[in-house]
């Protein structure tokens, strides 16, 4: 019976290559390919300008897709990441080069990560505490593998890392003492700089940051520790340590989709970042009810879209307002009552990487036709 | 080589059954299974006390394995749950009685939703609008299906739903000449009301809803239209539509695993909910960095709970309080400096649905031991 086959659009997966935009399963993730592409090949561009490498941040997208086209089209030289579920997906697609930009301290997690670069991948991983060397050093000793060893540097996000340039001293010279481990630099990452309002603030507080940096990577030249790698960086704050001298890589990872918290921050010249970089991440929605003349309720809502970093903007409808984000709808203020049931919007979320994160597909899309569905290859891989 | 077998835990599966707690990959969900139970029992006697039959809310969980304790234990009627994806996912478990108590417009997801009863399920939907009657009639016949229809209410929570009895009536009529479609009832659920803090607030805007859902019922019956089912509540305010002598059926859903929003709201005698309903769900979390002496970092972050509700709670630690929530990472003040890298805590969710909607698994843990390992059957359905 035809009627019991439903492994088609609408079961599993939002879309099929060829379908017309307004034809794909609401609410869905749509990727608009001209803009991703433009957004990867500038970054490529002046990444290369400043001299410095870019790796990818694949926590913001957790798609092998992209990361093969950030490689390819922007010259990124891998991807980070922050956790070992992430890096083995992302290795089990084919990504080679992996930097888990975090701590790894449960010791099966730790037993993963070593066991990665059997599978023929170049593995790295961030430290703040001289007591993950042990395990860490047994784990690669039992696989007979290899990994690169970051010293973290707290940046004033009050997260991770060590406290400064004494500190990172100790944990460079434990690491580089242990068999397995290859001390690789520093990792030295202000996740709080990023969405300051202006460049100013950025640039006032990234001025510490650098001289923090700076003093960590003299003194381990003090006592004969290179530091091959200085990698840290976002889309709010890259060209700061890409200019800095000291930076060898930066990790810019939601300039490729933009959202709306980074739309809403200037540049140097004053300004919006969404004129740098294009918005290329969209929650296709639908109108599913339109009851009261100025009030439209969307089909999309925190499950389809994160809503700790504020509300949708709606993509090209400046008279359109959402007014409040449910677990299932977005209600919109519709002045004109212009929108009818049925109508689509394209939202842009206020925070890509938790929003991507939500979805199992993304549907790329050029010239309003679908061109591809890439699945979201580390989605749920929060181990 | 034995090396590269990695279907294991932290490859896809977060626990074995038979594991200790404190072994399982972190972060991930934990079901404390006695007090899931305990819940599960007690809304079913309070229903049975009230006359009124509960059909629980899927959406919040998204598990065919919860539902079917709660029919089993709590004697449940069938579920409700928002999205066809949703539904098709249930009744592939083999839930087989489900009311989508929300609209559906897009002329695909019909044709999907008029082909479920062919599956053996009994399927019902809610309508706001006229215009929504001679698409879903054409769809059930087309595949020779009935389905229940609810005209919806707007109770005031400023999203879908007619706007009173006049228009409901209309829309009942149009249902009621439409082929293959049965007028099942009212859909009156106001999701605003259920966080109010006090047990009088909420009982103030109640009063005004229970006023405009007897005078529906009233007109309909009238004019010859039997409101067989009245359906609505939420963990809330369920004791007042319970008790109502016009509500026949519930729909509360997160009495069953609890949150901190829900929590922190008050009862009739002014004690919390959580003295009331057990928390029974927890994101089992452990800290991964320690570097100052009260600061601690936990491995969880908004991939593994959502943050529009507020912090988590640290269950069982009342001297340790979240501070902030970023992709990754739960920061803890942990003034005594006590914890230890590796430390393992369980966290109770600022918000159950859009958290249970981030995993693909729940570990229902007896005794400090795994007993079962259950798919989140419906994660991502968001179509």
């Amino acid at each position: 019976m035809g009627d019991l086959m439903e492994l088609d659009v609408g079961y599993d997966i939002p879309a099929r290559v060829g379908m017309r935009l307004d034809e794909v399963a609401t609410p869905c993730l749509i990727l608009d390919l001209d803009a991703l592409e433009r957004n990867i090949v500038q970054m490529g561009r002046r990444a290369r300008a400043m001299g410095v490498a870019h790796r990818a941040h694949g926590k913001m997208h957790k798609s092998a897709d992209v990361a093969r086209l950030q490689m390819r089209l922007g010259g990124a030289v891998g991807i980070c990441c922050q956790k070992v579920s992430e890096a083995e997906a992302f290795v089990r697609a084919g990504i080679m080069d992996v930097l888990i930009s975090n701590q790894v301290r449960d010791p099966a997690a730790i037993d993963r990560l070593a066991r990665l670069p059997l599978r023929g991948a170049r593995v790295g991983v961030c430290l703040d505490d001289v007591a993950n060397v042990a395990g860490l050093a047994a784990a690669v000793a039992r696989h007979g593998t290899q990994v690169d060893c970051l010293v973290e540097l707290e940046c004033g996000a009050g997260r991770c890392g060590v406290a400064g340039p004494e500190e990172a001293l100790a944990l460079a010279q434990a690491i580089a003492a242990a068999p397995g481990l290859r001390f690789a630099g520093l990792q030295a990452y202000h996740g709080g700089v990023q969405h300051l309002g202006t460049d100013a603030e950025r640039r006032g507080v990234m001025a510490g940051v650098l001289d923090t940096v700076r003093d960590t990577v003299a003194l381990l030249a003090t006592r004969g520790l290179q530091c091959a790698t200085v990698t840290g960086a976002g889309t709010g704050s890259f060209e700061m340590e890409g200019a800095s001298g000291i930076y060898t890589e930066i990790q810019c990872g939601s300039y490729a989709f933009m959202d709306a918290d980074y739309g809403r921050i200037r540049d140097a010249g004053g300004a919006r970042l969404d004129a740098t970089w294009d918005h290329a991440l969209f929650v296709a929605a639908q109108v599913i009810s339109h009851v009261l003349p100025h009030r439209a309720v969307l089909d999309a809502g925190l499950k389809a879209m994160s809503g700790e970093s504020g509300l949708p903007m709606i993509s090209g409808e400046p008279d359109l307002i959402a007014t409040s984000l449910s677990d299932e709808h977005c209600v919109i203020d519709d002045p004109a009552g212009r929108l009818r049931v049925g109508d689509r919007l394209r939202l842009v979320p206020g925070h890509c990487d938790p929003t991507c994160n939500l979805h199992d597909w993304y549907v790329g899309v050029r010239a309003g036709v679908v061109e591809c569905l890439w699945p979201v290859t580390a989605r749920g891989k929060v181990f």
